[in-house]
């Protein structure tokens, strides 16, 4: 993302839709989830999983941004809940237009929880809110224990970081306790959730986590609301 | 990177500057390559092991783009070739003024190779032409076997494939049967070169793919130079 004045006005007019699509999704009592990480951290298939987490019926939703496939979608609607892929064509992160005008396809009324899967970069998306409650950012530890360091800004504003991929830690250089230093040092109040999508650890504990929040959102409650 | 005529303007000016850099490193037999890959694919691990591969008072110096730090560079100036940060201060790629401006630092006379390590970022470099004689894409068996599907630009626009972190094949679900032909798809012409920074398997057939484009642009003729 180049620092030109126009951005300015790509994303003020992106904060605009962002803050109409918090609004709505405030008053419908949806609770909104914008995932984010590098490609290959495993945010698909930790996706899977979560929906296996959620019995049918349940009123969950995703929404999976791509540059150019609708592979991700095509896995995801196996579990019976309402997908949609957006392909951005090239471009390197969602923005809110994109999420409304999907959104425009369904009946919001018959959702509680909407996971928004991000396309692949730890980078522009961080620049791009979509009206989410929080942020999740989702890291492979086959990435580096120094990737809080080198990314702060994502690591800064995510509630929740899903520490993916933890069945690889005894195969890669990868530190936990550095690991955790590093993330706190850029933001101390980042939840920490080891998880492996391959092998179930920690899936249980993330979809606490969500369920939690969903009750809190359809009950009017906020807990990583005011983002 | 939104699609905003704006962009075309940079990218028209990036252009020029690429082509002047690209004319100077041809005039004076330097072969540049830029390295791109997601964050955590072992860039500079990599790097570390290339450096490692070429006797000091060789003609190598690296260029490596950060977004915040400069620990990139501290580990690479261990090896006694030189070598510079660009920190883009937020910014999601590198560009051809920026290695420009560091380049000015230079005697570019006693450069015989040189490395530009990009941003962790599988989407944006491919945008930024830097002058490179090549792209190298370095992908980590890690982020599984469909990424050349997914980022397809990437791929299409690099010369040579890094498969790294072979080591972790045993443990990830990453099939190099299917990663080839997905990689051939879009790119029939790319080169692979699969490779362990960790163990240094592959990193001599590396070594030698850029001692033998090193001696042919010393010499005047280039192998993959009209990008």
């Amino acid at each position: 993302m180049t620092q030109i004045p126009l951005e300015r006005k790509v994303l003020g007019e992106n904060d605009r839709i962002a803050a109409a699509l918090r609004e709505e999704f405030q008053r419908r009592g949806i609770f909104c989830l914008n995932l984010i990480s590098s490609p290959g951290a495993g945010k698909t298939l930790l996706l899977e999983k979560t929906l296996e987490g959620f019995a049918p019926g349940r009123r969950v939703a995703v929404l999976t941004g791509d540059i150019q496939t609708d592979n991700d979608a095509r896995r995801l609607a196996r579990y019976g809940f309402p997908v949609q892929q957006i392909t951005t064509a090239g471009a390197c992160h969602l923005d809110a237009r994109m999420v409304e005008r999907h959104l425009a396809n369904w009946d919001l009324s018959s959702i509680g929880l909407l996971l928004i899967e991000n396309v692949g970069n730890l980078v522009c998306p961080t620049s791009y809110d979509l009206g989410e409650d929080a942020k999740v950012v989702i890291l492979s530890v086959a990435e580096g224990d120094d990737k809080p360091l080198k990314y702060p800004l994502m690591f800064r504003e995510s509630a929740l970081l899903l520490l993916n991929k933890i069945d690889l830690l005894p195969h890669v250089d990868f530190d936990i306790g550095r690991f955790r230093a590093n993330a706190a040092r850029v933001n101390p109040r980042l939840e920490v959730i080891e998880t492996s999508a391959r092998t179930g650890e920690g899936i249980d504990q993330w979809i606490d986590w969500l369920r939690a929040r969903v009750g809190e959102a359809a009950s009017g409650r906020r807990s990583c609301g005011e983002t």
